[in-house]
């Protein structure tokens, strides 16, 4: 019988590869107490996190680079090379949570190829997430509740002239319950962050999940659109405000696909940053829309706009905006500049149906996004 | 009235970014007929492409690097720096559809800011996308067809001791048919790619909802995993052979959460590359769980293994196997080593349900396995 021989390049390639990562890892194990970030590739031993101290080590192979540094959340370490030409450094102590970081590299900034890639910033950065027990609990995978799914969608925007892509999470029960329909929360990244910022760095399945399972919120659909105008090549010109394309295209849409209520009692928006300050101009000018609103470090008044003509005066009938919002969730990081001198302003101006929430220790971080899902998606749709 | 001064350093930020896109764009207009990559980030002019030449023209800023060059799929191209520190060059024109690439600053290779991110080879990488005109009508939106949803799920392994990402592809009647059941495609990525290869480099849904609008394939459920057993630094110890991962713990999954028929008739396997090797591992070991299979660029029989000995003699009994297996679909680029050889020899040995596919010029790639879908996914469930 003829021999068919067939060694393919490709598996050589598998061959070698998990022998030198088998062969890697058996040299160099860890220091004591690091283990590999969750947020790396899989076949990534560095960036490593120590759970205990908190701090992270970093590692970069550039034999002939002159400068190497690590940029995690705006604070730079240089790094000290060894005699292979792998770069190392470990950073001061971090917050729990997700922290973008960039690799310098003769100054230029690039990301790590040991990490996975999270839109922020308007580039794919490296990212970290620091581990600590009880914490991370409530956004952490439970393998004992039920889970949602996050459907990612192309929708057509006439005004954007292409498909914009929307995550949407449905909650577990969806479809076990053919007949029933859904309130909806409209959830916004921060400032070039994409639609997938909520359902990665921010672990909002995992949230939602928890608490509708515990009882605490109410199951209901999360939808997250890309809060930037991206047009093709063909059509850049175009344009169009983005709270334009959610209420004339993405609503309808959303309003078409699932099963939802659609009286203004049954819609949330929220946001985070800049996406919290997208909510507050679409819920001001749409309030026959929307009954709950969540600003998540992205309450800003401009300028010199005082309380009254804030936001083309929507505060300055208190009694009508009373009748019309249910809830204005404002939250801040203790750590970063806070919005509280405008929520006390708002509470004077006689807006009572507010609830400011400041997330301790945090600064402009996900850690204080994620407490502040917590906190206000139990607080809708009751 | 009390002023409320309220100038977030975001809201600055955002404007100064913003001026700066718009005057970076006025005043550095493209070379004429060429446009920002379709897979690029939405605010970046570069890497660029030439519909009309296939040829990419990339840029990077370092001026204080020594050596910058760009490699998209394995040939590196010199980039020349300018007065600017800002280093470019144009590739040769290229095949149509997705290439990997990355960039090599002072010999580290990078991902290219201007791109979003692929993974590909275990990192993050940088790609670009050749367009054309008819070529890719298969693989691009279409607003005037129903679409299906792509649900980013995490299922619990316990030979894998943690939660595992899969991706599951609905056709758009699925909602529609609250009482009706669908055949499962699980489909594959390549080595060192994950569970998102086929829904962003491969283009699924936009090939698949055409497919189904069309009549041409029946509508089905596509389930895409990771092909690669990832664990968590407090298990990193684990380990499992994807197939029984699969078999074990993924399907019954997936026959739990999905409107599924469990009969082998009901079920395919197909995958690329590397993928295609997993699927043929899978299938010839559990034939009693699938009656059709496809392997794109993945067809290898191993060392000296005659016809009648690889894969445990799976082909031994061509009988047997013709009556257990409706379909193996082998196909390949027409420019990478083609497994014609092995495919003739199956068929010598009288299995005769194979259908053999070549992809006229293309290699190792993903235009290869576009084609691949498009020409396999009608064939199955029929």
């Amino acid at each position: 019988m003829k021999k068919v021989i067939f060694f393919a390049v490709m598996i050589l390639i598998c061959d070698i590869a998990s022998a030198q990562f088998r062969r890697r890892r058996q040299v160099e194990p860890l220091p004591e107490g690091y283990k590999p970030a969750s947020t790396n590739t899989f076949i990534s031993q560095y960036p490593a996190v120590n759970a205990l101290t908190r701090q992270a080590m970093f590692r970069v192979s550039a034999p002939y680079a002159q400068i190497v540094q690590v940029d995690v959340g705006g604070k730079k370490y240089d790094m000290v090379k060894d005699e292979k030409g792998v770069w190392a450094c470990t950073s001061d102590p971090l917050v729990v949570g997700f922290h973008y970081y960039s690799i310098l590299i003769d100054s230029v900034a690039v990301m790590d190829r040991g990490s996975e890639a999270y839109f922020g910033s308007n580039w794919e950065s490296s990212g970290i997430e620091i581990p600590e027990g009880p914490e991370g609990d409530y956004y952490r995978f439970n393998k004992n509740i039920p889970h949602g799914h996050i459907r990612a969608i192309d929708y057509w925007s006439e005004m954007n002239g292409m498909e914009r892509p929307v995550n949407v999470y449905v909650p577990a029960e969806y479809e076990k319950q053919p007949g029933k329909k859904y309130p909806v929360l409209y959830l916004v990244h921060g400032w070039g962050e994409d639609e997938n910022g909520w359902s990665i760095q921010g672990h909002m399945a995992n949230i939602m999940d928890g608490l509708i399972a515990d009882g605490k919120a109410v199951p209901m659909i999360v939808v997250m659109p890309s809060g930037d105008v991206k047009t093709n090549s063909d059509v850049r010109k175009a344009s169009g405000d983005i709270t334009e394309i959610y209420i004339n295209d993405l609503i309808p849409f959303i309003d078409k696909t699932f099963r939802t209520y659609t009286d203004k009692e049954y819609r949330a928006m929220a946001g985070l940053s800049r996406g919290g300050f997208q909510t507050c101009l679409t819920v001001f000018n749409n309030m026959d829309k929307f009954a709950w609103m969540g600003t998540f470090s992205g309450f800003f008044i401009r300028g010199n706009d005082s309380i009254e003509n804030a936001f083309n005066g929507v505060f300055k009938d208190a009694a009508a905006f009373n009748k019309g919002m249910n809830l204005l969730f404002i939250s801040t990081g203790t750590e970063e500049r806070t919005p509280k001198e405008a929520a006390e302003a708002l509470k004077k101006q006689g807006i009572n149906n507010i609830v400011y929430y400041e997330s301790q220790g945090t600064a402009h971080e996900w850690l204080t996004w994620r407490r502040s899902l917590y906190e206000f998606a139990p607080r809708i749709f009751k």
